[in-house]
């Protein structure tokens, strides 16, 4: 293990793909291969690039890494890729998604599944990231599909939140239905020949008068993916939130308070899955799950009345021990 | 509450107006209510209505419930309302979706949030079907935008669930990433007219016969919601999937199985919940989070040192009871 840290340190994409793999599977070697790499994190800086599902999320991340690679940084790619329940795979992997950058040394591209993924797809991405941080990328973009709470935490991580839409005003409802609102740093309508671009832009803008005031106002872009229309425009603007992060010691700030969130988030997940297994063993509870599985009792209030045994917990811990 | 619960059980919309709102809020009251009610429930039939937003989920709905109530039945509706972060409320009301039928006294209407429900809004949606069900609606309509698993835990409490998409390949690909292939037990391909339907209708029936074989083959039907089109055949697949689950007795092993789901669910949760309570209370746990917290830890590594220690459940546990 300790070559394979030397190794990511120097920047190599087959260690870096070997530690992530441990990381999915949740591999007790991580967390000490994290400990001695913690200290070479900090440098890389973190893109998210969100919204419904057919805007062309992966048209701008593509723009960007050209541009990137353009002035020579090194990059890292996460895309979070809702998995078939058939398949049990990626529906869209590495290759299609980025055809383009497959075979530049100076990326790194990896596509996370939502499902099979042990102990949460948020707490992965949060890893890789910092690998790829490790390993020298100097800017990491992380794509999710916008649909739900997993992509939402998926985006704490990131240092500046692109929020792509498209020019349908039903689509930045949904957005905003989702959550997709409130983590924006900057949004971005693509696709911006289409009709209804000026109109979109205006929606977005007014919504964003009714929300919180942040000391930052999301700027609203037009862009065109497929062509690069726009993209030097949305590196701009992501290299002035960045200025205003940093003049406003946000981005230090902003980066310790997730860690923080980070480390409760897997010791409450943990405890909580330690102290499930102990519940499923517990003769009381096993009895009143008997109950409801034929029918004799109502499951709510069954388990409250579980719930409120004042006996439960010294049951629970007696003989095992939690730790 | 006898006396509520004794209006709910006469069909009352107050009563059940005011139980539901009790529920959504967590209220003590309600497990002795549930208890009162479980003999009065298992004869309404739920039906799940669910697909990626825009395709018209509300009109079939609507058209749905006008055929009920044609055949005198007594209709519930329960519409997952996902939440905008600025209002804090539902999106779009009750009186908006179902303008309709909001005067009829045979349809109970109830939008629940996403946001903000006490215990997560899966289980809450599940009582208040039951709650319907006591109420002697004969059938329940729950609504929901197939996006996320909070959704997917949703229609765990229908017996039968319709997945409806729209005549456009990229729909029923995403409909697949978010997992809806797998529950679905019909198929709608709604707004028919448009170009594209049996190209549609195709893909989704070659999907089929990749998937595993249930002993019910869903049907994938046509329709137009909006002038009432393909409305009865899917009241009659709707009926023809409900004598496959009473004739292969699936129903009562489907609704026992879930209900002790729901029991586990809400044990472990809770348990959970009160396991990261004390967590936040342990001095170890808070030391490792302010060294978290001042950079001076890698938050993976740190929390993974925590969950070894062996003493952690006895600590947790010496001074209070989880019970």
């Amino acid at each position: 293990m300790d070559a394979v840290v030397s190794s990511l340190l120097e920047g190599d994409h087959r260690a870096l793909s070997r530690l992530i793999s441990l990381m999915e599977r949740g591999d007790p070697q991580v967390g000490p291969a994290m400990e001695r790499l913690f200290p070479h994190t900090g440098s890389a800086y973190c893109i998210g690039i969100t919204g419904p599902p057919g805007v062309g999320k992966s048209s701008l991340v593509n723009a960007l890494v050209q541009l990137e690679r353009g002035d020579g940084r090194q990059v890292g790619v996460v895309a979070v890729d809702p998995s078939s329940p058939f398949s049990g795979g990626a529906l869209l992997g590495d290759r299609v998604r980025m055809e383009r950058h497959y075979l530049d040394p100076g990326v790194f591209i990896r596509s996370i599944a939502t499902r099979g993924t042990e102990g949460g797809v948020p707490r992965v991405i949060k890893g890789v990231v910092r690998l790829l941080d490790a390993a020298a990328k100097d800017v990491v973009l992380v794509e999710t599909v916008g649909v739900g709470q997993t992509e939402l935490d998926v985006m704490q991580v990131a240092d500046t939140v692109v929020v792509v839409l498209v020019p349908e005003l039903g689509d930045a409802v949904q957005a905003l239905k989702a959550g997709l609102m409130e983590i924006a740093d900057i949004y971005v309508v693509n696709k911006g020949d289409l009709g209804g671009t000026d109109r979109m832009v205006n929606a977005i803008e007014s919504m964003l008068h009714t929300g919180p005031a942040r000391g930052w106002t999301p700027p609203v872009l037009v862009t065109q993916a497929m062509n690069e229309t726009g993209i030097q425009e949305l590196k701009g603007a992501i290299q002035a939130h960045r200025n205003h992060l940093e003049q406003s010691q946000h981005l230090e700030a902003q980066r310790q308070r997730r860690h923080a969130a980070e480390f409760l988030a897997i010791v409450e997940e943990e405890l909580g899955r330690r102290t499930r297994e102990m519940a499923l063993r517990d003769p009381d509870i096993r009895a009143a799950l008997g109950a409801v599985q034929d029918g004799q009792a109502e499951p709510y209030s069954a388990a409250m009345r579980v719930l409120r045994d004042p006996s439960l917990g010294s049951r629970l811990f007696a003989q095992s021990d939690i730790g």
